[in-house]
């Protein structure tokens, strides 16, 4: 085939980061995993027979395209009941992913502007470059906490978006309320759709969760069932935004998606009535061990929510200090594959006990060489 | 929320055409409905158990990217077995709409042409808008043959791609062997990737299925067992072409579709075993009476696959033909909505037989009628 027929944008996106890793990690005999961005419960029981349920009785067909009626009013009821917002209105999605690259595609013309926090999701930049739009960083580092001073400098006419994640993937951040409100009226008054990644807000352990659609009725919340009920893949999500936005993203759905998986938009109705508490409370714990383990030897923002923590690599960059990592089975990502900065490495701590402590050991010995071996 | 949110692309898209029909339906209390493009059987009860299965096993996170290895490798080793191509690479997406999603984003730079024949399944003029590119359409009344002359002269510089259907939506014409091949070999002559749709390969009455790719082996094919396994609702699809090409196209999957849903992709391997023939049995029976009964009356291309017709209106515009049709209960769907031209409506054939019956003896009341009553 000619390779005039590859598009131009694709030269502009590279997503190889994180398949680097895992092309790693699958060199590996028995690697100690701490590299994997999804939770390591299964779905729950009920959800499950909800699911066979809904494929027994043959609904295995297309889905109306905003979702199944069942589903979608059982949110929208939850999102009413919260924000009692006028015009707020509940779609469907194939993930946060799907509910993302929708509202990409429905507002970010061909050079414009979204504003994005360094660290940040690696999609963010890359659906914004599919698009043909630019995506302006903000560096968070070394707390990782949003500013709403600096978002106002980066914002010029320009500027069509700001996508903002908390709790933070890699760093496990989570914004207080007033670093959200202050986020979100800036938002309001600068007239900048903000869109707002809520997928690991179930996972909050020392504060409650803060949504900036609180303050700002514009914002776009993407949100999904896959890492709060371990069905990543089940590709199920949604988003709720101003009834025209959502209009909109639904027209693309129609060509896109057409419709997240029918029999799992049933089963997400039983999802949305099962407790989560003994998973958060697990990832707490663990989140306990990795704060206790990492205390001496490393710099580490106090990760309050997700499943991750983004220490400072002790030595080297983290580039180099994750090889080392992987040469001695541990695999976790340098900080380069999230960020400009190639300071910090992301461990997913979503993983048994027995592994997370054998490759919390490896990083408290690798800490005490302050040189590569 | 500010109208200057809503990117430019999105008033270049209406996609409202199908949506309005199904509100008409919704408006209709017991409706003939001609209108749905999907099979009227369910899942196989032994696919079905197969995504219990994994479901039940915990096989409900992530897969990688292109696909399980267990239904990748399967599809592979048939497409081997086919084609017999030195680099011919498949990957599983959700659906057709994402293996063309993911194929038109990875091709179509803004201001590229790509050439579709009228009419015309309209989910490849949002996609080709959709990432800024133009639809050049050959007209193909009224016989609705592909001919590769036509394409030969619609062909300029700025062509990127031409896309195929075979068997048509919305007509049910099939192409024959001797027009695939030239359009095939036309288009590598003329160093233009031909994408084939063969999503209703499965439902061929009176010829065998040709693709191009048995001529050409840069064609991407992309299919789906939606149509063939009655499995719409399950977003699982897949793509075969130049591995170049399909991996630019995982490239993009890792940030949009991400995956295919896990546990069907997991049964689909136990649908590839299924014997399609008694529904496609059940199909041609329904086709011939679809042809039988409008005989008389209309002008009907022979329709030889998928579970369409197109009959020409016999009088008015096709709207003015549906809307009458509509006042009787009957839900057919105007050629405008597939089409620049506005003579045709769209017969969808896949419906239990007594509706079948009921909607044809409509039909054939309306034809009596020369004039709208």
């Amino acid at each position: 085939m000619d390779d005039r027929w590859i598009a131009e944008r694709m030269s502009r996106i590279d997503a190889s980061g994180i398949r680097k890793a895992f092309e790693m990690a699958k060199a590996m005999k028995n690697p100690i995993n701490f590299s994997i961005g999804l939770p390591d419960f299964d779905v729950a029981d009920p959800v499950k027979e909800a699911a066979y349920e809904a494929i027994r009785a043959g609904r295995n067909q297309y889905s109306v395209t905003q979702g199944v009626p069942e589903l979608r009013s059982k949110i929208q009821e939850a999102v009413d009941a919260t924000f009692h917002h006028a015009d707020r209105q509940v779609m469907v999605t194939s993930g946060t992913a799907g509910g993302l690259l929708l509202a990409v595609s429905a507002v970010v013309d061909p050079g414009d502007e979204v504003i994005v926090f360094d660290p940040y999701f690696v999609m963010y930049n890359h659906q914004v470059t599919l698009v043909g739009g630019k995506t302006v960083l903000i560096d968070t580092y070394p707390d990782f906490r949003i500013r709403a001073e600096d978002v106002a400098q980066a914002i010029t006419p320009k500027t069509k978006a700001v996508i903002v994640n908390s709790p933070v993937n890699p760093t496990g951040v989570v914004a207080t309320a007033e670093e959200m409100q202050k986020l979100a009226l800036l938002c309001k008054e600068k007239n900048v759709l903000l869109i707002s990644d809520e997928v690991y807000r179930a996972f909050c352990f020392d504060r409650p969760f803060s949504t900036p659609a609180e303050w700002n009725e514009d914002v776009l919340v993407v949100d999904a069932f896959s890492k709060s009920y371990g069905m990543t893949g089940w590709r199920l999500g949604f988003a709720h935004g101003p009834t025209r936005l959502i209009q909109e993203m639904a027209k693309l759905q129609q060509f896109s998606f057409v419709c997240a998986p029918t029999p799992f938009q049933h089963a997400g109705v039983k999802a949305l009535d099962q407790d989560l508490t003994p998973h958060v409370e697990a990832y707490r714990r663990k989140r306990d061990l990795v704060v206790a383990a990492l205390s001496e030897g490393y710099d580490l923002p106090y990760p309050e929510g997700a499943f991750y923590a983004f220490p400072r690599a002790p030595w080297g960059t983290a580039s180099e200090f994750v090889a080392e990592a992987i040469r001695r089975e541990l695999l976790i990502i340098p900080g380069n594959v999230f960020s400009r900065r190639d300071t910090h490495f992301r461990i997913s701590y979503a993983v048994g006990d027995d592994t997370l402590k054998r490759g919390l050991e490896v990083l408290r010995d690798l800490a005490r060489h302050c040189e590569r071996s």
